[in-house]
């Protein structure tokens, strides 16, 4: 097959994974190619516009280290991050959904004990969260792993900024024998994704912006349940029908509630205004879907 | 809108696009968000399998620099380089065909005159090659800028060799009044595309091979015709048919014949043997397709 044309091309690329060994990833390939050359037929892509994906994809790609996921950011403003999390998290009745994992998590964040205040200085109103930890049946689940992550008021997590030498707002607790657990950290804002780089560009170029609602994220894991990967929102935020990254769902919506100066939850007093949330957490059980 | 699945969210990105003031390009990135989600569905994409591609995509813009282009190569081995050629391409009858640009061509070669050495050193048997640059009427078309480049007898590009200071078997010369060109330089050969990088890793793990047939680049200007970006082909290559990425066609082989020892074209007298190519190059007129 020398005389390959627009449309032969195809099978002929196709033709070439007969040697694959590997037929999970001959069948990946398969779609990938197809639907690659479909798009490039449908649009009939020019070889300028053909460069400028080269030099998009390379900018995305300079832009990633140990700090920052460039690629993850674009599969996330695609919302094929929150596809294949819908696909791939199908939940039985009752559940709570899961959403994307994000950019932001770090593998060994501290370890707190109930009660205490895991923002660790991150700036931000206080916040008092009371969370229980449940199965299916409403039956509590003890001894579950609770991890936490949020960004700061200015809107920025702590691996964001390059001069902290700790871990901010974020830490694991462990639920109790009633599945409770209980913390103090600071209120979530809503949040521009970063906008400096390439993904930036294509959202300002597409006419979108780039916010987040407000929220704090759980990664919660307990022996004989699926792992939780989810958020909170405040659901009175702004951005909640228009999240740069699509993944609000209305089962995740907590109700962050404001109190004026005075007596907290844990015995503090306190002598500015300061917020609650209580939200039930139902895990599904492995094998369930 | 709040409550996506994974059928509904194709639809939710796409409405984001409602603000985007770039016509053309609301049609690409439509076409675009609509395949990926495709594929995505098609296959059942896992989250471990999605984590696998933002990993090769971070990897692949890592192997980017000024002297390499893996993302080029990645479009190369799945068939879109060649199938925005051939859309973007479409050539009257008689004209010569196009194929890859490839990631090889410099800006600025070295200039030459009719007759000159352009190898400057590079390894390989002598070849000598003679060609005319045509019409569609078969009129000579004179003073066409014509740049020329190859792998020497190690299958490298002088680019691909760190350590050398001046530029090896490529450079521009312009036809005659007779639309002529004549050079030597050393015999192609075929050679394997880079495979120390993740598209490397891509070939090896869907059971292809990463070679091309052996070739010389062309890239043709002259005022009131069209761009001519070609190769010539050996036309006796083992890999001709199944150039790892689809540029071969059969209107580009060429006839490279070795000869013993002995006078040469061009009046030298060689101890080794040699080789000579003669082809013409016919040239589309503006604005005919």
């Amino acid at each position: 097959m020398v005389n390959i044309n627009e449309h032969s091309i195809t099978q002929a690329v196709l033709d070439r994974l007969d040697n694959c060994d590997n037929p999970r990833l001959k069948t990946v390939m398969t779609s990938l190619i197809r639907h690659l050359h479909d798009f490039a037929r449908e649009v009939q892509l020019s070889e300028e516009e053909w460069m400028t994906g080269i030099q998009f994809l390379t900018a995305t790609g300079h832009m990633c280290d140990d700090k920052r996921q460039e690629f993850i950011l674009l599969s996330d403003t695609l919302g094929l991050s929150m596809l294949t999390v819908a696909m791939q998290n199908a939940k039985p009745p009752g559940a709570t959904e899961a959403t994307v994992f994000g950019p932001f998590h770090i593998d060994h964040p501290p370890q707190y004990k109930d009660g205490e205040d895991i923002s660790n200085g991150a700036s931000g109103e206080p916040l008092f969260v009371t969370a229980r930890i449940l199965n299916t049946e409403g039956k509590p689940v003890p001894a579950a792993r609770v991890n936490i992550w949020q960004a700061d008021a200015d809107g920025l997590y702590d691996v964001q900024r390059p001069d902290l030498q700790t871990n901010q707002a974020r830490g694991i607790l462990h639920s109790d024998e009633q599945g409770r657990i209980a913390f103090q950290t600071v209120l979530p804002v809503s949040y521009p994704v970063p906008t400096d780089g390439p993904v930036g560009h294509m959202l300002l170029a597409t006419g979108r912006h780039p916010w987040r609602p407000a929220h704090v994220h759980f990664k919660i894991d307990a022996p004989g349940y699926q792992s939780l990967i989810t958020h909170v929102f405040r659901d009175d935020d702004a951005y909640l029908h228009s999240d740069v990254v699509f993944g609000v769902r209305s089962s995740l919506l907590g109700k962050y509630i404001k109190h004026e100066a005075g007596d907290t939850p844990d015995g503090q007093t306190l002598k500015t205004p300061f917020y609650t949330l209580n939200y039930d957490f139902v895990l599904a059980a492995e094998g369930v879907a």
